[in-house]
């Protein structure tokens, strides 16, 4: 099966996470942070983001990826970095020839646990039940990207 | 002498400027506008402005840039498309080893016009002025880019 990679952006961390999907269940891959220099120029860190993640696509070869949208309801100045990032990420996929779909937080929890205002870590454990994980994904940025690959298993046209 | 590059970065519209400037005066060298398919996807704009910017400095050769930095007061959701594609801008450059410094609005008016409250058509006028164009340059997004560029040469350290 082809893998399905999901991701939760960001400039100075961004979450990927890897699982597969044959229609009926999805299991869990791989995860995994790209984690940037904050005493780096931007463009530096645009670099590091880029080039981290073209490394996770070559190993793990996936086809499609649902990647979160950014909500930013009050400070547009530290959303901007965040912004920048997640182009950046949307590029890398598209230059490796991925379908990357987006998902609105909302969306995300709807698919996850049944319920668009669920808590953070209400998200997280559904994510470990539905992998059959031990324990929680760590960090939180990788847990998140679990659950966008899931709500793209679920929700994007691959069941 | 080395190119110079501006950026006026822009999801639909993304106008670039190139100068040479030789410690005493900056002269016109070429400028443009990448324009994206606003009902293709937002990877596939992504990708354009990536590879259409690529072709202007592989053309071109720049070794600096100035890009000019995003300002939304208040409209955050039409300011983040924006700065996804600065994002793409920013890193196609670095991947193409250009040194990319931002520059504020106030910045790029203050050094072309010796203003920081300058009307836009206050600083396409001097541009075309500084690089002795007789005509101001079209569209507005290749003006600005100009501008960036010229704030990037009296100001980036180049003089």
């Amino acid at each position: 099966m082809i893998p399905i990679l999901g991701i939760d952006p960001g400039l100075a961390h961004a979450g990927w996470g890897l699982i597969t999907h044959d229609g009926m269940r999805s299991r869990y891959l791989a995860h995994g942070v790209i984690k940037t220099d904050s005493k780096a120029s931007i463009a530096d860190r645009l670099l590091c983001l880029y080039d981290e993640l073209s490394k996770v696509i070559e190993e793990y070869k996936p086809g499609t990826a649902g990647i979160e949208t950014l909500y930013f309801a009050k400070n547009v100045s530290s959303a901007m970095p965040v912004a920048e990032a997640r182009g950046v990420l949307i590029l890398c996929m598209a230059k490796h020839n991925l379908t990357v779909i987006d998902y609105t937080p909302l969306q995300i929890k709807q698919a996850v646990v049944g319920n668009g205002r669920a808590e953070k870590n209400q998200v997280q454990s559904m994510v470990a039940l539905i992998l059959k994980l031990k324990e929680i994904p760590r960090p939180d940025h990788a847990a998140d990207a679990l659950a966008a690959a899931l709500c793209h298993a679920h929700t994007g046209g691959l069941t």
